[in-house]
């Protein structure tokens, strides 16, 4: 049936989903005594980073998504919060098997939740199974076939007539090959070979093995639990006598390898049937960052596939069981034996590989090789390659080694969302923001920094970080126009750069009165790149103004002469009526220390993890193309001269942060009157969120002094990068303000 | 001092504003029985249309300008707005002069005011006067040297050291030379040569002159009423002593030639001193469409310059009025005699021109030739030439039929709005309908249909006609981005093509099976012209797959094959939850008629005034081009065959209006519930104002039924005057409905 034309399009099509727990350490890889971090949202309900049994277990989730690639995204972005969000004192372990443990269990500390009937349970997990085999952490992979291809399954075949439970029909054939050859996977991914110190009251486990987690000393229940995946019915009834006899507390207590989802809770698969499955068995990868990894993945939806192609044994209940018998032989073998079942795995390897084939489905080229590799060499499975590596040290010094890695890798740029880095600067931090606080992002285009955000009910569309449903839409048209957005502010009494256009040189040759003796530039109307603009900051002679027109006049039809107005240009970002952040900007430069060379300061400068290229950090890296050395020679410098200590030489005559400049933060240096002025003239363009540039001669003088200031222009997507990651001066977290203007209630509910 | 190079530039800048009266008449010329036109809003402050003393008088207003272009433009689309305020039996008398009054003066009707004291002081004036002399219908021109100009002027001097106080001399010096000098423009452009009947109680004048309405026998104040210009003190206290002695009942009786004005009070002027002059003795000129050419207002300007530098006689009061009695000369003489001060006006002209020179100014370049053509052949003065044609005839059958060819230019093109005919479609009927209700516009960038509109103190922006502050910025940008849309919308719950992407053609080709048998679209991401799109309507065969594939390949390297959706396309407009016009868009056609070849048919649809070129009429003109021959050929014919009676034949397969397509509007044969679709849609993305297109196949079928229709996309900025000014179908006033959303007070205000 899979081969069919209608069905094989459809075949890698899936939903996916990931939980991952694992254990919060020092620095030293001793279990933190730290509560679960305040900087994430408190609420228990947080869609992407929770606690589980333990307050120092943490689990990642990631949302559903419709690639694999997708769901790694999330998954590296989601640690990236988890581990910044824990400070700088904190990493997560990565392996299954918890580090050494306190003697008493009892202090290991229960999850800190509001609910009480979620403590009251996890006491109740405490009491039965002890608190040491809740310390296990693994991955849950939740699976869901594509609907289309269920369909179209379901379209080539005549035997069943209802739609739904033709589908249950799929899952559970799908989950019974999966329990029984789940042996197979344990072989290639099972991860803890070994426990630390006080994880078994007694040495009930003396050598190493391939998995202690998804062995009979793992996390499972007492073997009087028996459910039949015979039929959905069967399955319910059994778990409902489980419970009823007292063998569970509740439904959710079963521990089985696969669990079915009907949705939320175990009673929507009476109503729902099967919607996909939650597979169990996954230890934590230690050799991949985020637990597990892209191929591993890949192999499960494959290895699903080709169960579902593969025909099971007659009786169900006993293939079950037999795979259960043979998971175990395979957990506890030696990690670097070769299994008993190679045999078996290699066939099962080529059938996988022959059906990839027919059925035209797309893999990573290196799957299979490793694949074989790993049956053929038990030192490269993952049991195989921890048990050895630990044999030089010990295990929980490599698993220290690892965390650290992981810890540098996120805090090295911690300006950067992992799984997002193509995206805009703004956006990564945003989305960071966002999944700190618990929103809900999706991506709605990903090229066009597109994003929805979603607190319960509440929805928030929002464009390149800034750009939301708080702001109107002829306001954003105003501040694209800089002719409108002057006129207006003008009319509202700011003061903003008189200017004239010509159209002819003549005409403007006849003005030359009109500026002569004040500070002018001219410039043509559309510039690039500064191209053809003159300023004259003392007025200007017949001669020059003629010059500066011929200039101007040879980029453009049209030339404009403005006031030219003196003084310092700041950036001030105002957010609903308050000014949040004012940057200086100051052009590309080196400061000299009378050794180096300005090449060599450049370097040095460069060599900043703030700085790099194309926006995708805070600030951009100096260039020493032909405008810097240009503006070297006019100093009377080239890049090997050597400035004297403490000269500052400067690179650029613009200050833009594109072009190397650095940006300083002077927000709490600059006086309220001038940030008055900036709420109220964006309050004039009834603007929301706004970047406006005011050129300010001497913040000293009071701003309603005449011609104490004047408005350059009005940004409607002004940069928070820079005024997150200034070059210096004190962070000002936009992305967090605008997070918390376009969810309010994030704010009510922290201080309630 | 003019000659000042600080002076020189600003000699040209000024402030310029228009009233002008006339009145009602029908379209035999009589004087119209009708009210006030109800379209026009009837709030008694309008800012653009008034009554003046009678009901049938309208005064036209224009706002303050800094150029006599503006100036101009807006002059003639009040008259626009006011013609078609009107209704098509009406027309606007076009000389100073009244056409045939009643008998009994009482039948002249005073307007209709609300405010009991207006009504009362024309009630009054009616007593003093008489309504026969209130019937006399003028221009006043406000003029207002620009500050700059008047700054340079007294820096270049040190007597007077107060700025209000020079200010003030500068325009009484300008005022009392134009008083003197003014019977120039008498002769000129004075346009009263004969009364009608009844104008006269007896015939009192028994020839022709040039001006009736600037003589003695005009509307003047009794021979009392004397009045200083000497000082502005004196020229108050004068004022006040005349209401005082009961010789005028207030200040604003005092008609002078020449009113000074310090602001919208004779009050002003004593705090303010003058703020600008305003120049009464205007005749209507008949042959300019609004009464007063630009040329005439330009010569105006350059007077007020010339007799700026032009020294005054010693005693003012002298001065003024020997200028009264010169004017009275001028008045009274023959109209097609020359005149007894032709040697003066000649050295007039001369100075003027001379100044004009040194002065480097700029005047239109026919300015003095029709000067000087005027001083040397009476004949070519208005009076002359309006005396001359009426001997032909009568006055009044001359006024009736230049009146009669203003109103066919008012309504020839009915969507177009004269004076801004170079700006969008929709914006000029904004423009209109928000003139006509009484809101002030104010366009803020001309090329960017940005306007600014303004009722009391509440402002609106608009660019584009329906680009407003009611929108949010983010659901404008998620319109722009068709992927979010459609995702949008799709988890919203409505119907949208399904689609996916592809990099490869082979990648394409393994997934034929998944669009094969339904129908679907192949096409390159961006697509331009329609280039390189399949449709198939019934599912393909695999080679048509692999050679659509192919040429939509050739015009990206990112193909979409998506779900074709049958039916017809409605455009359905929504604003505010509401649908308020459907449109059916049928490509470019002409119907046969068993004798014109297709090419005399497309030239006789053309010939409709609602087709034009450049989105400057409602419906753009049928081509014959390659892609029309095209289109012809596929049907068997070519453009000069001639079509079978009622045949319909296409020219274009796309139905874009602005290839030639026919709208029709189908606003009320849209069943309910697929208005609720198109409402609902546009809600979930937030919107207000929306173009949104559904595909239905068939409207009698329930919207709710599976499939019954689909969402093409999403427009933020949709046209409006299609549906304005359709081919077929109701009007639906989507502008109106725009200036009633953005100012409900309106609607308050009307049902009050």
């Amino acid at each position: 049936m899979l081969v069919n034309d209608r069905v094989k399009p459809y075949l890698l099509k899936a939903r996916y989903g990931l939980e991952k727990e694992s254990k919060r350490v020092d620095l030293s890889g001793n279990l933190a005594k730290t509560d679960h971090p305040k900087s994430i949202s408190r609420r228990d309900d947080h869609p992407y980073i929770q606690r589980d049994f333990s307050e120092l277990q943490m689990e990642i989730i990631t949302p559903v998504t419709e690639t694999l690639e997708e769901l790694f995204n999330y998954l590296a972005a989601i640690h990236d919060v988890a581990y910044r969000s824990m400070g700088i004192n904190e990493m997560l372990w990565p392996l299954s098997m918890p580090p050494q443990l306190p003697e008493d269990e009892e202090n290991i500390v229960i999850a800190k939740l509001k609910s009480v009937e979620d403590v009251r349970y996890r006491e109740y997990l405490s009491d039965s199974y002890g608190r040491r085999k809740q310390m296990l952490c693994g991955v849950h992979f939740n699976f869901e076939f594509s609907d289309e291809f269920i369909q179209a399954l379901f379209n080539a075949q005549l035997e069943i007539k209802d739609y739904r439970d033709f589908k249950t029909e799929i899952y559970l054939k799908a989950t019974r090959n999966y329990l029984h050859y789940r042996w197979l996977f344990t072989y290639f991914y099972g991860a803890s070979p070994s426990s630390e110190k006080n994880f078994f009251k007694e040495d009930s486990l003396n050598h190493a093995v391939r998995s202690i987690r998804s062995s009979k000393y793992g996390y499972t229940n007492s073997d009087d639990v028996q459910v039949s995946y015979s039929s959905i019915q069967n399955y319910l009834s059994d778990l409902s006598s489980m419970v009823k006899r007292g063998l569970l507390s509740k439904e959710k207590e079963f521990y089985s390898p696969v669990r079915l989802r009907g949705g939320q809770h175990v009673s929507d698969l009476v109503d729902q049937g099967i919607r996909y499955i939650e597979l169990r068995n996954i230890d934590l990868n230690p050799f991949e960052p985020y637990g597990i990894g892209y191929e591993q993945a890949e192999f499960l939806h494959l290895f699903l596939i080709y169960l579902l192609w593969k025909d099971e044994g007659e009786n169900c209940d006993e293939w079950v069981k037999m795979g259960d018998y043979y998971n175990d032989v395979v957990a506890l073998e030696h990690p670097l034996e070769h299994t008993k079942f190679e045999k078996e795995a290699k066939n099962i390897i080529d059938e996988m590989k022959h059906l990839v084939e027919i059925l035209d489905l797309t893999t990573s080229d290196t799957l299979f090789v490793h694949l074989k590799e790993m049956l053929e060499d038990p030192s490269k499975t993952l049991s195989g390659k921890l048990y050895k590596e630990s044999q030089k040290n010990s295990q929980s010094q490599v698993a220290s080694l690892i965390a650290k890695e992981n810890y540098n890798k996120s805090w090295g740029k911690p300006y950067q969302l992992a799984g997002f880095t193509d995206m805009e600067l703004s956006t990564q931090i945003l989305m960071f923001d966002a999944i700190q606080q618990g929103i809900q992002v999706e991506i709605l285009d990903r090229q066009d920094q597109f994003l929805k955000l979603k607190l319960k009910d509440h929805v928030e569309y929002v464009k390149n970080g800034n750009m939301t449903s708080k702001d109107n839409y002829v306001s954003t048209l105003i501040m694209e126009n800089k002719t409108v957005t002057k006129k207006i502010l003008h009319q509202h009494g700011f003061r903003v750069p008189k200017g004239e256009e010509f159209q002819t040189i003549e005409q403007a040759l006849r003005s030359y009165h009109l500026f002569s003796s004040k500070p002018f530039v001219v410039k043509p109307k559309t510039t690039n790149y500064g191209l053809g603009i003159s300023i004259f900051k003392e007025g200007a002679n017949y001669e020059d103004y003629q010059k500066a027109l011929t200039l101007a006049f040879k980029e453009d039809s049209s030339v404009l002469i403005e006031e030219f107005i003196k003084g310092t240009e700041y950036r001030f970002f105002v957010l609903n009526d308050q000014v949040y952040a004012v940057l200086l900007r100051i052009p590309a430069n080196v400061i000299g220390d009378g050794k180096h060379t300005i090449q060599e300061l450049v370097m040095q400068k460069n060599r900043d993890s703030l700085r790099g290229s194309d926006h995708r950090t805070p600030l951009e890296s100096i260039q020493l193309g032909e405008l810097e050395k240009l503006m070297l020679k006019s100093q009377g410098y080239q890049i090997n001269s050597i400035p004297k200590k403490d000269e500052i030489i400067y690179l650029r005559e613009n200050s833009n942060i594109s072009t190397g400049g650095d940006s300083i933060d002077v927000t709490d240096q600059i006086p309220d009157d001038y940030k008055k002025i900036a709420v109220d003239a964006v309050s004039a363009l009834r603007v929301k969120i706004c970047g406006i540039d005011l050129i300010i001669e001497n913040t000293e003088v009071p701003a309603t002094n005449q011609n104490a200031y004047g408005i350059i222009e009005a940004n409607f997507n002004p940069s928070m990068y820079m005024h997150i990651y200034p070059y210096q001066g004190e962070s000002r977290r936009l992305t967090m303000h605008i997070i918390h203007y376009l969810f309010p209630e994030l704010l009510q509910s922290q201080s309630n």
